[in-house]
């Protein structure tokens, strides 16, 4: 699939649309889910132009899941979590909304997650999470 | 969490059960899930003991991920599959099941997934969908 330059992800990347963000350097963006399926639902994505995994360079991706560790590991120590579940949806047919590659912590199970992009978050409260799992990050 | 030498897949590793494998080399290991969320369900797993993704060694989580991939790839090419849901558990409040890291290739949506490690499926079957995506590793 080609790259869609307009998509709210690289929109987000440019600066062109704002983000909570939770870190970023030069290969990876972390953010909040503004649709979390828990509390303190987080997406990572890697900076270079890819669709899904399947189209992502094998060093992106080698980058992008040790910060999804990073992320996760500060998930868990900021909001106590017992269990996080990380999903990555490669393909509208399988339910990926925005056609950048991302990865989705969700501390959360997979029994029990909410329905998958369906409905805006509380901005307040989502940017209260933020600031706790960016002091542990 | 310690490390139990005896879960399932530490037991596959060992040669002491059996799996329908994919692919192996010294670092990773990909077989089929004998309780398949869709046709074609494949898990990834490191070598490395390790519980869940926050335990995974840095290395090895890139490692990995690359291998992911190149399933995930071999998933789409065999079974010409639209949409792959990626998915890993880390932790038992996050449903997961094996208490050794492991990562789903689910060649489905995440709207449709069947329950998770809910029933087993049809050996036959399953070797058969393995020989074709072994012939498109």
């Amino acid at each position: 699939m080609a790259y869609d330059q307009q998509n709210i992800f690289a929109r987000i990347l440019r600066g062109e649309l704002p983000a909570i963000k939770l870190y970023e350097d030069e290969h990876v963006l972390a953010f909040m889910d503004i649709m979390p399926q828990a509390d303190g639902h987080a997406l990572v994505i890697p900076k270079v132009a890819a669709v899904t995994l399947l189209d992502l360079p094998p060093e992106a991706a080698a980058y992008t899941i040790n910060i999804v560790q990073k992320v996760a590991k500060a998930i868990e120590k900021a909001l106590d979590a017992k269990g996080i579940v990380l999903m990555q949806l490669s393909g509208e047919a399988a339910g990926q909304t925005v056609p950048h590659v991302h990865f989705h912590l969700i501390p959360s199970s997979i029994h029990h997650l909410g329905k998958h992009a369906a409905q805006m978050g509380d901005q307040d409260k989502i940017t209260a999470l933020a600031e706790k799992i960016k002091a542990a990050l």
